[in-house]
């Protein structure tokens, strides 16, 4: 019996710090797995492996890495890591995928499944996913928090997604409001993302000035509310004043951190914030609710991008 | 009779772009000016004079220059032209001033004249200046658009002022509802330099972005519900999408121009943004008139300050 029997051929697509340390994860114990991803990454890998340097482990594993994205052929199941704004990649990864295969989206913001399935024809079930990681060279993962998933509801696809990560070590919860899990982790990224990257300051530097934890507050509101009217109930957060405090916790927590989306200005690159502050200015603006917060946000942001 | 008959003693506080122009006008229809500024720009002008290349003339003008506030002394007039986070300059500047001087604010904002009462005895009148002009390098001036003065209400003290501009050729124009017009400005201040600042943006790039736009649009709604419940009558502007009309002029005309609020950000010095769209937040939350856009600018150009 080989160590690999029993799992079912992975593909990762967008190896970048999600995906590095959840295919990183399942390789180490033992799933057979292919990262797609950058050619830096790919000759790190082919060279060395990939290190896991996470808060339980420091260790090389072993992948198959590949810059072309028909490396997934034959994979059963896909963890789809790419950027929001990445999402047609699945147009051409739909017709290289077997008859069944499930891509799992574990992306930032709520409506990845629309838009992926807008464009192409395949199974795909959303994840949230809570991990502290990022990539400090090409090929290495370093993992600094959490590291947990939360898919659903419960069925056999689901049931068999949470058995293969548990098995590789990686919590993963099944919830009967999906929709709503996803809609937390929205309201943590429409709360800081866009003030971080807006304000150049790390989440501590936010929590500490009145003022712009104002912004903050107003934000969270303004997402609280499109949320009630879309009917959407993300749980634990029913009292705004809960979510605040879960928002200042995260700020306290990664007080060093600067948002992904501020690192994405910074290197003048394109941000997610479609997908997070400009995804609740739209769905507002369909649903009556007003939003002026996370539309400057967004706007703002949007009109940055590409001017670092 | 010499050319400096009949003009009183004229002193400039603060010789950047502002203070440059319109000192550099009086002096050069024969007003004895002595301007007060940085090492470089004084030992620019004793050297060489200051040069005015205006769009109507190219022109070195000789007048006095000092890094010292106490060469004020002796001054009728005193141009104010630093920035509104150097208000508290009138504390040292009052005792050196003549009886009867009189100091004319020529800054941004709407309280420069009630924060520096607050600060100093010193008689004060607030200007609102309509100048595009620069400083290429110490001691010159560019000039590029208007160079005009409102000031008001009409007494002896402001027909004085009045007279003395016009014989310089600026045109100085005195008005019954000076608050009102001061505010005109503000408008346009709050409308487009903080989001110039955070979205790195030229005003051409914002008013080309309708998402943008509408930011733009939303600052300018706040403010002017807050004119209206402080029973303030910006003249122009009673009909908000005339007043968005203008905002729009403005930033085609000037699509070339990224604000002060950004080049003071790009610079990482403080901003003007505490006496724009921060004085908008703070008079909204004392008259129960909510600005949760202003409030976000201001908010995040302090979170940025010194960050550049």
């Amino acid at each position: 019996m080989t160590q690999q029997e029993g799992w079912p051929k992975i593909a990762v697509v967008g190896a970048g710090a999600v995906g590095g340390y959840f295919g990183g994860m399942l390789a180490r114990a033992g799933a057979p797995v292919v990262m797609i991803g950058r050619p830096v990454f790919v000759e790190a890998v082919k060279k060395s492996g990939l290190f896991l340097d996470t808060l339980q482990l420091q260790e090389s594993v072993r992948v198959e890495a590949s810059t072309e994205l028909s490396a997934v052929r034959g994979a059963e199941i896909v963890l789809f890591c790419v950027k929001t704004t990445d999402n047609a990649t699945t147009r051409a990864l739909a017709p290289l995928l077997l008859p069944g295969a499930l891509v799992l989206s574990m992306q930032n913001g709520v409506d990845n499944v629309e838009q992926i399935r807008a464009g192409a024809r395949v199974a795909v079930l959303p994840a949230v996913v809570c991990v502290g990681a990022s990539v400090p060279e090409p090929g290495r993962v370093k993992h600094v928090g959490r590291g947990d998933l939360v898919i659903g509801p419960e069925n056999e696809k689901t049931k068999r997604i949470a058995a293969l990560f548990s098995r590789a070590q990686v919590p993963c919860r099944i919830s009967e409001n999906i929709e709503g899990e996803l809609w937390t982790k929205l309201v943590w990224n429409c709360a800081l993302n866009a003030v971080s990257a807006l304000g150049r300051a790390k989440y501590g530097q936010i929590a500490s000035s009145s003022d712009a934890w104002k912004v903050v507050e107003t934000a969270v509101y303004e997402v609280l509310a499109v949320a009630g009217a879309a009917g959407i109930h993300p749980p634990g957060l029913e009292d705004p004043k809960v979510a605040l405090a879960g928002a200042l916790k995260i700020a306290t927590q990664m007080a060093e951190a600067l948002s992904s989306t501020g690192q994405d200005l910074n290197r003048g690159k394109r941000t997610e914030i479609d997908s997070l502050n400009g995804y609740i200015s739209r769905r507002g603006a369909e649903l009556g609710v007003r939003t002026p917060v996370n539309h400057a946000l967004f706007a703002l942001v949007k009109l940055a991008e590409g001017r670092s």
